[in-house]
């Protein structure tokens, strides 16, 4: 079963994904992020974010695929950027019928470490652990959706139930 | 040159469509809603949304889009579901090479009025009187949408420079 994490943004997507093989064992397969220029109209970011992200699917062929909610304390105008590139990535996911599971961020933190309250280095720790990394995988924007991956190997509902999203 | 005065939403999306004569003169030609249902989940109205749309433009072929920008002074969560949904919607609209106009809330009423102030009552009697209605469009998202449909009419910049997004 192959896996795959996205962390939304509009300047910096994360991916990463995961194969769980029968008996649970996890492996890390890729990382990586998608980038989209600050100087750009948000109509053709969100192009961009929905062609790289289409291709990327059509490639790698997830059978899960686990989008964090958003959570905002902060500046307005970001969080509603941020919504309108997450729209994107929910719609392109459900457009090309890959299941999905969309955890808050302390539903993220809860289900990797067991503290809802951990923090970054608590996260990386469990995800080098539990995906016997040498080292902590890079960029921030890639590690955080490895985690979303590893949550998705974790709680995924068994491959009977997931109907592909209409 | 016809112009497509989009509403966002994520339950109700207002369309409002008025076509522009040469010499500026602006004839309403349909104005409706698309809705989804509250109870799917968010995924499939963004799909659904994304579908209506996309034979929507199709059929009406516009040369400008008007959508209306997000300000948000309530609910938190509102505002995210429909930033997700205006995403989809301006993703949409792009992917068609619709060029478009995103006036705030308050760019449209000053627009429209002169009054950046005007209420609704305001805004309904502009629109009856500069498309020569006989009476108030129903509902209200899509009497918003034609709106933005007429703020498309006297701020489009010349066709020549509309060129399309990518």
């Amino acid at each position: 079963m192959r896996i795959l994490g996205i962390d939304p943004g509009l300047a910096t997507i994360g991916l990463g994904i995961i194969d769980r093989s029968e008996n649970g064992d996890m492996t890390a397969v890729d990382w990586l992020t998608i980038k989209t220029k600050a100087g750009l109209p948000i109509a053709e970011r969100l192009c961009e974010i929905a062609e790289d992200l289409k291709g990327f699917l059509r490639t790698i062929k997830p059978d899960l695929a686990v989008i964090e909610r958003l959570f905002f304390a902060t500046n307005e105008k970001t969080a509603l950027d941020v919504a309108h590139a997450r729209g994107v990535i929910v719609h392109t996911v459900a457009s090309a019928r890959v299941p999905m599971l969309e955890p808050t961020p302390l539903q993220l933190k809860l289900g990797i470490t067991g503290d809802g309250g951990a923090d970054k280095v608590q996260m990386q720790t469990m995800l080098v652990h539990l995906l016997s990394l040498s080292e902590i995988p890079t960029p921030d924007d890639a590690a955080d959706a490895l985690a979303l991956a590893v949550y998705g190997a974790l709680h995924a509902p068994h491959p009977a139930v997931l109907a592909p999203q209409s």
